[in-house]
């Protein structure tokens, strides 16, 4: 059953979603045109990204799509003239990457936000900014699950980056009193997820495998972790963005249950009906920046928003492979 | 009586300083001279910022001094190769001049800071770095004194680079080896500090007012504040170099004790022998952005590394006046 809040707040509302044709950010596309939004869909569409125009192919041409990169602020600016919600999705995501090139991370997780932010200023002073942020700030959890109050200690320069662009945001809410709010999300996972590298998360990387006939590698695998299925991060999304509660405000977002990454493993394979992976260590490089056990406390933001995910990962998994199997040609 | 592992230490060391000409840089090289360091004095002489080349007049042309940004990493590079000891105090320091252009104030609080890491990692993997962070980047204490886990919520963009910028240290740190600390400081005072204006703190325009036979302002008058007198800034920064127990660490600096705003008033006046200051209410734009108390717990800092503040409020601003008064037009 629809939730009717959702149904009123978003209907003929203008929306703009930076990272548009990403993962998280299609699949918010296709909820938000069911509910007769007016999109706005701004991606980069650079090829390391999570971009993919297929993603919106149900859309079916409805919804604006802008492809430029949020570094690009005198081009991005007008798109957000009038506004009614902003989704801020748009990010470099890899780990690796960031410690490659940790200037361009910068440059769009820390300097495109705060060039977003002050074109919202004047242009959409009133609308309701939802930034996607991750538990990666947190670094190493000094104590489980991690709540919001846990001390950020981010292992990696994306990580860095993504807590001053979360900065950013709810401090443009206390000083410029714009309405944002910032989800720090955990593991994301399904359909439209980048699958083709380990840049968005490790289950991409080990659907494809399993995909393909191959046995996927397991690193680690004691390491407790938890997963949120994409379109219970979707509705967390809307509700971030509707609940007047929110703003100013940094909420994490959990999966369903923890699970080891043998476990995970072992769902994989059983959602599937077969396959098989490898146990391997660490090498010592990740090992420097692994943070051991994760899994989020996502009690404030269930209390303030009423969210609640609904998709087991069982089944999670199983609707994942069976849109990837479906589509494997446009993701591979 | 000089403390002999700080004269071992920084004899014939090649020590790099940013923001070298500036308040505490200046008198950081000052002071390592005289231990007979191999200085190279890296500032951009910017007019916003702290850098004077009186500051410097007493090295009568002993030490290297580069006039350039620390943004330009081309020219920063050769700079430190070979280089034993980085002080890194480059900044832009002003709250409102980050509010205004929060994008220069990114540059150089943030980017270029990840760019000097990057070249130190081939240029000088194994120096000792200590970079000057702040107090800022708590925002509005939780509680006090404020100790090192107090949750970091910058209330200006300044705070908000700063808080990135320290965290590309210990990140540097955790990942690559590099040998980074932390000293997050308080207010701090003395000779050769920017009292033209504000944009380092409000003592400088209240000791050029003063000077200037002027009443000064106070905004509020209540609020606690602790202050470091910049010789005692100075010995924290060259231990924070020295132990070896620092790498990787952070830690506040605090002063000498906790005083309201109107004590502090008082002091100088007294400290002055004459003078008078008028109160007035904080006006509504800064309100959004004020701390209300703030004093550091540095236990920590002092239990790793033996430091102890020496002077007390009452001389430090003594000193600060008898210097501003001999030296007035170089500062105005």
């Amino acid at each position: 059953m629809e939730n009717p809040e959702i149904e009123r707040g978003f209907a003929r509302a203008r929306v703009v979603i930076t990272g548009g044709l990403g993962f998280i950010g299609s699949t918010l596309a296709l909820r938000l045109a069911g509910l007769g939004a007016d999109l706005v869909l701004v991606d980069s569409l650079e090829p390391q990204y999570g971009g993919n125009r297929f993603n919106i192919a149900p859309l079916q041409g409805r919804g604006r799509v802008e492809i430029l990169d949020i570094r690009d602020t005198e081009r991005l600016k007008p798109l957000l003239e009038g506004c009614d919600f902003l989704f801020n999705l748009a990010g470099q995501t890899s780990h690796l990457d960031s410690m490659h090139d940790p200037v361009t991370d910068l440059e769009i997780n820390c300097l495109a936000q705060l060039t977003l932010l002050e074109a919202c200023r004047s242009a959409c002073p009133s609308a309701r900014i939802v930034f996607a942020s991750t538990r990666q700030i947190y670094g190493r959890p000094h104590y489980l699950p991690v709540d919001e109050k846990h001390p950020l200690h981010p292992v990696d320069v994306n990580g860095v980056n993504k807590m001053a662009g979360e900065a950013y945001h709810i401090l443009y809410h206390d000083v410029y009193g714009l309405r944002a709010t910032a989800l720090r999300l955990t593991n994301t996972y399904g359909p439209r997820m980048r699958i083709k590298d380990a840049r968005q998360t490790f289950v991409g990387v080990w659907l494809r495998a399993i995909l393909d006939g191959k046995p996927f590698e397991v690193w680690g695998g004691a390491q407790k972790r938890d997963f949120t299925y994409v379109d219970d991060a979707v509705e967390a999304l809307l509700l971030a963005a509707l609940k007047e509660e929110t703003k100013g405000c940094v909420f994490n977002l959990g999966g369903e249950r923890p699970v080891t990454l043998d476990e995970l493993a072992g769902l994989v394979v059983a959602a599937h009906g077969s396959g098989d992976f490898s146990r391997h260590e660490f090498p010592a490089e990740r090992k420097r920046i692994d943070i051991g056990d994760y899994y989020a406390d996502d009690a404030l933001f269930k209390q303030v928003t009423g969210w609640r995910g609904t998709v087991v990962l069982e089944d999670g998994l199983k609707r994942s492979l069976t849109y990837f199997r479906e589509n494997l040609t446009h993701y591979v």
